[in-house]
């Protein structure tokens, strides 16, 4: 049997993380709060460093290695923040990392890992290229391998946004930790739904976990219903960063942590996204507005409640926005 | 002779301002920093109520006002930030207000402003035409009318940003107010620039205050260093907010407290206004990309120094951007 990040587990990533990580701010905005009725609490991982929350779990898991470890340094595949977000971890605690990139990755995200100092290898655009590429890479190099979402260290850093949270005061007289009601995050892989979830059991106190998920990349919510794990069906989504599905380690951790998983429609992720960038003033990418979409649309009832929502990340390519 | 606003002026401004107005965020980052050579600190206007610095110069008019003028009202001619500035700051007070708008005005400007429960008269899109009807507005109701950059109280309330800065720590041991060594903004028609500097003056120590303004739109500099006054020649800026002229007053307070004008292109202006969004995942508008354009183009030398941009406001229509 699995053993599942404990407390001791989460609050030692807590105190690795924090030391390189940003403490992200705590936005409220009126608007919000007036259309849907709740008090709502935007966790801005977007503020975070590299755009998103990845840069949490990757860093918990680079620190986590032993000097032999790290001296084999690290590898990944990705082409999205986790591959940006192992090479900025790697550079800090300067040991060599290997991102296994697609070879239609965006030119913007190719030179941001490199800009990193990060080795970049390409392949084929196929799940099967870039795991088959990667066993090579790590053969090669005894490089640590750190999954985006289902490795454990992961998992646990990405708890540490909403153990920030609940530590942190957002209002004049609030500590939204003692009596928030709900959390709110997107779910692809898992990996911040877990943490979340395992974070919010650990350090809350009767908070609800919901996971929020793209009708047309619906995996996680049908293997959560169904009670096995499915793959996804030809995801199609805007909310490219939802497309990956649960694994090993995070489907059962979201099966028993998490109350509910909800999904939204396309354009309600794209005109919630609009509505934050309007009103709130902040850049979010489309992840990041779907559990925004779910509270504007319902799925979720947060009237009268306290919620927060937890916004995972800002990496848009502006050339290309939904609308 | 006029009397400008003297300090106490600004510090009754600042004590009627705040209780009102948001206390908005200094944001640093260190990609501008990278690229700049200087250490950059940016007040965040674009967070403030209704999206830009003009709601502190519209809440410090309003709350002069007597008792009597309050009840005969505000009025105003605006399209843009400024409009939607004195709609909500009078209603905060329960005065009414009447807004004069072209009658090409986008429609979500004008429901934002008659979603604050302002009046809004329409007339044809020219300056002489917004000019007659206001005058029309003001004798029949004795409305006090509230220039949006020429208006005295409206420039000791945009002084309020500064002021707010001063005041505020940034970092883990820095007070800005007490180093830094530059204030930079924009200038359309002077308001936040003349307030701006008069902050710099009567409470920051040394501080040199320089004035950003979109090419296209060279008014301000032509009459900063021709020594009299000029209107614009059919100003052509992606800088909306910057077409408008210095005024009677705008003029003799930034020739005298004003180090220096310099000029940004329209390329420049688009450019660093998405880097911004990129990198700080921030929205701001072209207006508040001026200043910043400037110092990434080198119109403005910051190696080395501490620098303040003032970012002006957040108010973009997401359908129509610059690249």
């Amino acid at each position: 049997m699995k053993s599942f990040p404990d407390r001791e587990t989460l609050q030692a990533a807590f105190d690795r993380v924090r030391a390189y990580a940003h403490e992200t701010p705590v936005l409220t905005s009126e608007t919000f709060d007036r259309i849907t009725g709740g008090k709502l609490y935007f966790k801005c991982e977007n503020f975070q460093k590299g755009g998103a929350f990845k840069f949490r779990g990757a860093v918990n898991s680079v620190l986590s290695l032993t000097d032999e470890e790290s001296a084999r340094g690290v590898a990944t595949h990705s082409s999205g923040n986790h591959a940006q977000a192992v090479a900025l971890a790697a550079r800090m605690k300067n040991i060599p990392a290997t991102i296994v990139m697609p070879e239609n990755a965006p030119q913007v995200k190719v030179n941001a890992v490199k800009g990193y100092g990060a080795r970049v290898i390409f392949c084929p655009p196929t799940l099967k290229d870039r795991e088959e590429t990667l066993e090579k890479v790590i053969s090669e190099t005894g490089a640590e391998f750190i999954h985006p979402s289902n490795d454990l260290r992961v998992i646990a850093g990405q708890g540490t946004a909403t153990m920030e949270l609940l530590h942190t005061r957002t209002g004049a007289d609030e500590e939204p930790g003692r009596k928030i009601d709900l959390v709110l995050s997107p779910v692809g892989g898992g990996g911040l739904l877990s943490g979340t979830a395992l974070a919010a059991r650990y350090f809350g106190s009767g908070i609800r976990v919901i996971g929020c998920e793209p009708a047309r990349a619906d995996d996680a919510y049908r293997s959560f219903y169904g009670g096995t794990l499915v793959l996804p069906d030809h995801p199609d989504t805007i909310a490219d960063g939802l497309k990956t599905s649960l694994g090993s380690n995070t489907f059962p951790i979201i099966r028993e942590n998490v109350d509910a998983i909800v999904l939204v429609e396309e354009d309600e992720i794209a005109e919630a996204m609009r509505l934050v960038w309007e009103r709130m003033k902040i850049v979010i990418e489309p992840s990041a507005a779907v559990p925004v979409a779910a509270v504007l649309n319902g799925k979720v009832d947060v009237k009268g409640r306290k919620v927060v929502i937890i916004i995972s990340g800002g990496n848009v390519d502006l050339g290309k926005l939904p609308w």
